[in-house]
Formats: structure tokens, sequence, C-alpha cells
């Protein structure tokens, strides 16, 4: 029964590829129960793969573009008859695909390695595969953490010291539309504590506005890069400010880090780098531009180098925040073993999807809660 | 059986203070399994503490001082049976005593706590108990993780993510002493790949020669302030590249980083922070004065902080050691698990006193060997 590498990854993706894609069904190459049979005792880490679309509950709409669905690949990695898995969400202003993770994940041979514990090298090693391909990247990290996660019978957020006490209030995104379907999102955000909303259009105080005439909830703005001079954002936050708005992402455009750190000079609100921001060597770049970044697995190739981010920003004075693309109970619960640590967590990408096929981490009364299920704290669906 | 904390401690302390400290023995307090009998189940956090003196095997000379002993206190943190392993090294220049060391672990409370895991709520509450005092702190770092990682069934290393195949040479000091003794001792370390020479007295190079009569081996070089003038040092940096040193430590006074930054920016060689570095909060200050930092647990409080320092070195593009004092295989080992991710290693402290009360990570042809206990790895002798 013994198959190499590439014969098993070919037959793997063959089935993908025939069957698999269009439904999102379980394929019989996922595991239902995290064990996987037979494999027991094998001692070599198996990597396998399949694309798979998230259906949204609402239309999706930020600044330049709206969308119904959103790709990903879903990734298991099996050792010792213990199965890993991991996620690459691939919204498609990133640049990534389900055909390039596909393509990334292909090259990938963790059968040199000798232990899944080895996450310095292999890591190291799938980053050097090629540029870029973050999503694909992180695919494998996650994986790999539930799997040592799962080995060790923990769970990463107490792996890493953290607190699960500690973990915040999730944000929740109300959607760019008319200010009637505004309010009824907002009134349908009832069971979160902070509110996001993504501005940089002509109608951003109307939209704070319809929110206001719901509720007085705090809201973080995420401005996608959408305010194009430097005094009219400060104005603005200004404005915000005065409205319970409690944090900022992104008011400028991603390059302009000197019209970034103009206003954060001056902001009374705290400023995010989420466009600017990507990996753990643009955090000492960015200190004095902004107050903070915003972390995400997909952006920055998974968990590992999202604990180091948090480690250097701290080390830099800047504040932290968890952010997410729209992902399953898989990703999301991944990124929240970090946020104990956190200044603000914007994790609702799973809330956003009709067909999760994870169940992770849960929000109770508003509030991201952590389980005890070892690694990334999951369960097949 | 149940005591209070409180009166546990008093308790043990008098049992310390009236049987343990002129000898060294292994108290009742102090099992011999790493197993604590009777005491599983008990979800309690128990801290103990005795005082201990380490015999040097030879008389240990830097540029302001000698002594033939060095002073630690040993911790133990036991939790539903498991024993964790600490140590408090004290070296009489850096300030701290057996006694310093007893009177702040007397207030620390780790009962409040519910788990060992929680590292991050209890270093920080332990680091806030008082200023400075960071051996003491250590010594329940280092305990806890030992703790934490024999819950887990695992070394550091692992959880780390470090391979073990990746551990440095560690050097092996050649104290300054007579040309004869010099040489004597250097044909006693031919086990070693790697010698550190202590510098910074007017028989520097007196010292370097004499080693060089014997051997070609690499050396670094640890300065400790000795050199006064930028200028004086930068020439005898260039002197000793042209002899196969191989970096430098400290070579400037601790608190002129303007000099330390004008020598390094000429130096041929790394030069390496040791008395200008301590905590993580001085990594950042310290970049573009010095190559590198060298991380040392007894005065960075230990190996939580540590790893962090690694971590924001590295994302600093700054050079990383880590070294030692005089110290048993408890505290050596627990520094040993970070060894994999180093560029320089300088862990023989255990290897120079010859009452050494722990087994753990050895010396193999010259190189750190980590070995495949849980926690920092080590058993008590």
């Amino acid at each position: 029964m013994v198959q190499s590498r590439r014969n098993f990854l070919k037959a793997a993706t063959a089935t993908v590829i025939s069957t698999g894609i269009a439904t999102g069904t379980p394929l019989n190459l996922f595991s239902q129960s995290g064990k996987s049979s037979g494999l027991v005792g094998n001692k070599k880490m198996k990597l396998s793969f399949k694309p798979y679309d998230l259906q949204l509950r609402h239309v999706f709409t930020i600044a330049n573009s709206s969308r119904t669905t959103t790709p990903v690949v879903l990734t298991e990695i099996v050792y010792d008859g213990i199965v890993g898995y991991g996620e690459a969400s691939l919204p498609p202003y990133l640049g990534e695909t389900q055909a390039s993770v596909i393509e990334f994940l292909k090259k990938v041979d963790l059968e040199q390695f000798s232990s899944p514990f080895e996450l310095d090298d292999i890591l190291t090693y799938v980053d050097k595969i090629a540029e870029n391909n973050t999503a694909a990247k992180a695919s494998i990290d996650i994986a790999l953490h539930d799997l040592v996660g799962k080995i060790m019978n923990q769970p990463w957020y107490k792996i890493w010291g953290f607190n699960k006490e500690h973990t915040p209030s999730t944000t929740f995104t109300i959607g760019i539309d008319t200010e009637e379907v505004v309010k009824e999102k907002t009134r349908e955000a009832s069971p979160y504590n902070i509110l996001k909303v993504k501005l940089g259009r002509d109608t951003d105080k109307q939209m704070i506005e319809a929110i206001r005439t719901v509720t007085d909830k705090p809201i973080a703005v995420d401005a996608n890069q959408g305010w194009k001079d430097k005094h009219e954002a400060l104005d603005m936050i200004y404005w915000l400010k005065e409205r319970n708005i409690v944090m900022v992402e992104q008011p400028m455009p991603k390059h302009n880090l000197d019209d970034a750190a103009w206003v954060t000079e001056r902001s009374p609100l705290p400023i995010f780098a989420d466009e600017s921001f990507q990996r753990l060597s643009d955090v000492l770049r960015l200190k004095g531009a902004f107050s903070g970044v915003n972390i995400k697995l997909m952006k920055c190739t998974g968990m590992r180098e999202a604990w180091k981010i948090l480690t250097v920003a701290r080390a830099a004075n800047m504040k932290v925040m968890i952010g997410c693309m729209t992902e399953t109970s898989c990703a999301i619960s991944a990124a929240t073993q970090l946020s104990p640590a956190v200044d603000w967590a914007d994790l609702d990408g799973n809330l956003l999807i009709s067909n999760d096929c994870f169940r992770g981490v849960t929000v109770v009364d508003g509030v991201l809660r952590l389980n005890d299920r070892p690694g990334i704290g999951i369960e097949k669906i």
C-alpha cells in the first residue's frame, strides 16, 4: 500500500478535480474523525488538499468589489495516524487562487523532515519554495500546528502560555449597503459588542449615522486605503472619534507611509496598518507610521510568524490586532489561539459563511471563546 | 494534609535554613525522581527552594575579581504530582544573593493561578513583584517551563519548533592566568571546538599568543568592558581578527553606546552586547550599537523572555548568542533548549563545577547535545 508521494498527490488531485470542487462534499481523502485509520506508526508526513468554495450569507462589499463566494483550499497533514487541518483562504484581491495554491502545495515535500515538531526548518523550507503564496504557506503552517498540538494533546493558546479567559470580543462586520440594509444588519449584529465598518467611500458619514440610529456600541473602522488626503483623513478621524469609533485601519494608500505617520501622530484614535502590513519583516519598518498592525494568517504565512509578529510588535511598543479573511472555523480557530494576547480581534470570517465544514471556536456574548481541544481546537462537521 | 501556602513556605524555609544550606545535600523537600508522591491530583502549584553553593574546578578570574564558588538557589514547582526544576545563579558582581532570592521567592504566590500553562499571566505577575531580581525570576520561569514541558511530555526545543541537530558547539572558557597555566588549560580544552577568552587587561595579547602556541582553534573574546578607548579597541579587534578570533563581546564600557556603535561599524568581527544588554526592552535600543546580543537566562528573567529576545533580535537583523553564569546542568539545559536557533553558544557553566546536582545536556565532540527528556531535559543526580 505504499505509494510514492508524487503518485499519492497525483491521485489526490485527480480525485479532487474530478469530483470534489463544485459541491464541497468531503472527499474520502479527508477523514471525518481526526484519526486516519491505517496510518498509525507511519512516521512520514503526508500532505493532501482540496479546493472548497465558501458560500457567503450576505453579498460582501468592500471599497472596490462585491462577491458572494470565497474560494479556499483545505489541507490535511497526516503523521503517525494523527491528522492536522489547515486552510488557505483566497479572496480575489490578494492574488492567490485555488489553482495557484494547489500548484504550490504540489511542490511541498514534507517527507524529507523527520518530525512535524521541526517547525522552524519546515516552515523556512516552505517559505523558500516560492515568493508570496502566503495563504498556501499558511495552509501548511496551520495544519502543522494542529498536528503538533494534537501530539502534545494541548491547544496552542496553552502551548503559547496564554489564558483563554483573556480572549477579546470579536468585531462583527457591517458591509457597505443602503441605509436601510445597514440598519437591518446592525440590528442583526446585536449579539456582538463591537462592530466593524468598512469605509472609504463618499457615503462614509451616512453609514456611520445610519448605524448610530440603531446602536451606540463601539465601532472599529477599516478605511481600506479609501481616504486620499491626509487632512481629510484626520478630519474624518476626529469626526469618527466623536461618534464612539475606537480605532481606524488603513486610512491612507498602503505605500504612503509618510502620510500614515502624519495621521498617526495627530490622530486621537489608534491607527492600524492593514494593507501596508503583511509579514514579520514589515513590523519594525512601520513603527512610527502606525500605532499597530493587523495580523492575518493568510498574509503572514501562518501561526508561527503571527506569534513572532506579536512578539516583535510588543517589543516595539506597538498595538496588535488579529484579523481574517472569509474563512472556515479552521483558520479562524487557528487565529483565535493568539487572541488572548492582542488588543483587538476581527475574527468573524466563519460567521459570514453558510457552509462551514469545521466546528471550532465560538462567540459567546460577543466574546471569542476558545475550547480545550488540542491543536487549533477544531473538529470536522 | 492541606497546608496553607504561607505555612508551607515557612516550614520549607525553616528546613532549608536549619539543615540545608551549608552542605547542599538534597532536602526531603526535594524529590529524587521528578515525581512527588502524594501530590498527584493537587492542582495548585507549590513552590519550594533551597540555597546551594557551586564548587568551581578552577579559580575563576575575570577583569575585576576572582572566586572559587558561586552561590545558587535551586527551585522546585510541584503541580499534580509533577516537579519542575529551576535555578537562580548568583555571581556576586550582579548584585543578587541567596538571601535576596529567597526573600523574593517568599513573595511569590503561585496558588492564585489555576494552571502552570498560564505562563504569560504568571511571569508578568512575577516580574512585577519587584524591580531587578532577574535570577530569582528566572528560577521561577525555568521551573515552570520544566513543569509545562513535562505535562506535554516534550522538551522545549521541540515545543519551540527547533531541530536538535542544529545545536552549536559551545565555547569553553580559558580563564586569565599565567602563560604556563593558560597553555595548560588550553591543552585541557582539546575536546572543545571553540575557546572563549576573557580579555580586558594589559596582558591581552600575551594571553592570545600563549593560546596560539597550543592551538589554532577559533576563539571568542569577551573584553568585559575592559577596553577604554575606541581606537585602541578597534586596533585590538583587527589584531585579533588576524589570529582567528571570530567574535568579540562587550569591548567598551556598558553605557557607552556611541563608542560601541563606532567600533561595531568599523569592526571586521561581529560585536556582541553583554553587560550593555539585559532584557527584551533593550534589544531594539542596541540595534546599530552592536552586531548582536548575548542572552543570559539569569539576566533576562528566563526562557520565555529569552525566546522573545531571540525573535526580536532576528527581526532587527541582529545576531544572537546565548551565554550563562556558573550554573548547574539545570539552568544550562534550560538555555540549551534555545541553542539550535542561535549563532554562538557559551554554555560551559556546568562544566566548570565539581558538584553538579543534575544530569542534562551534554557536550559531544565540542557540540551541545540535547536529549529527549521532557521539559528542560534534566534529572537529579
